[in-house]
């Protein structure tokens, strides 16, 4: 049964601004799957925010901005970086004006289109984003390691069914509404 | 392989606002993993915000607000409570304000402190947080609807034993550090 896995976890109590504590007896078992989920990845970007913040004094929105623009070389309109960075929030304008000052981005003149601008990464943001890529690789490693290469392997799996069937309903409902 | 497991998903390419995007051949199976469940829970994320706001005109971190009120019927103080939010986000004195205003929250003076205000639910805000509450249990119990149990169960338990994992790297470090 679902619930007695789910009922393991009892003995470890998570802290009270976990997710997953709002979960209770009479919830159906779906609710108490998306509440660990979601418990489990607040649990990973706080670390993730933590050492952003100690040993680049930076934050995530921040680096989420960099990481859209070091995959797009040409740049991005701002538009377009506020629909790719819809979920974490922050003011992306507000981001790239201060990343600008600190020669991290440059506003260009897109040009196709001579009214909008297009945000890049500047050489020096470039070099920055490479050393904090890095070492954000390395905290995931290091908060991985250790659990069985096996179960990363089905955990894995099993996510990707999740996130396929999830597209698949929340597709439904748009072509299907109640 | 774990790799092997990860391109599966090739097939079907998220949008290009999918955390799991970033992800690219010569990254960690931990990194493209990490991405893999942070994609997954902004997926099914974005979908109750949606829908929050669709059908209660409101936004989550309200409705995160008045969830964790509805757990502690005696009111929580304003630090207690912002703590809890810490990860939503959001202005919790704004939030606050508003819900006050529209008379779902009520502010008390603390009976042991009387300089401190406790927040709590009015009746009419129990109300709607429970009508709320019920419809976002169906929401997530409509999304995951169809996904075997047999998968359900075996990721209940990997994510249980990710964060228990993830709890004791976390604490090693504190006592350890680098």
């Amino acid at each position: 049964m679902a619930s007695n896995a789910i009922r393991r976890s009892k003995p470890v109590e998570p802290p009270s601004s976990d997710s997953e504590t709002r979960a209770r007896d009479d919830h159906h078992d779906s609710l108490r799957l998306w509440l660990r989920l979601l418990s489990c990845s607040t649990l990973i970007e706080s670390h993730i925010r933590q050492r952003l913040q100690s040993e680049f004094a930076t934050t995530l929105p921040r680096f989420d901005l960099m990481a859209q623009l070091e995959r797009c070389p040409e740049g991005l309109k701002m538009g377009e970086l506020s629909r790719r960075l819809m979920v974490t929030g922050g003011n992306v304008t507000g981001i790239t004006d201060m990343l600008e000052k600190e020669g991290l981005v440059a506003r260009l003149i897109d040009s196709q289109d001579r009214r909008a601008f297009r945000v890049k990464l500047t050489p020096s943001g470039q070099r920055l984003f490479k050393r904090m890529a890095a070492e954000h690789e390395r905290w995931i490693i290091d908060l991985f390691e250790g659990l069985p290469s096996r179960g990363k392997q089905q955990l894995a799996g099993l996510l990707h069914d999740l996130k396929i069937h999830v597209r698949q309903q929340k597709r439904l409902r748009v072509e299907n509404p109640v």
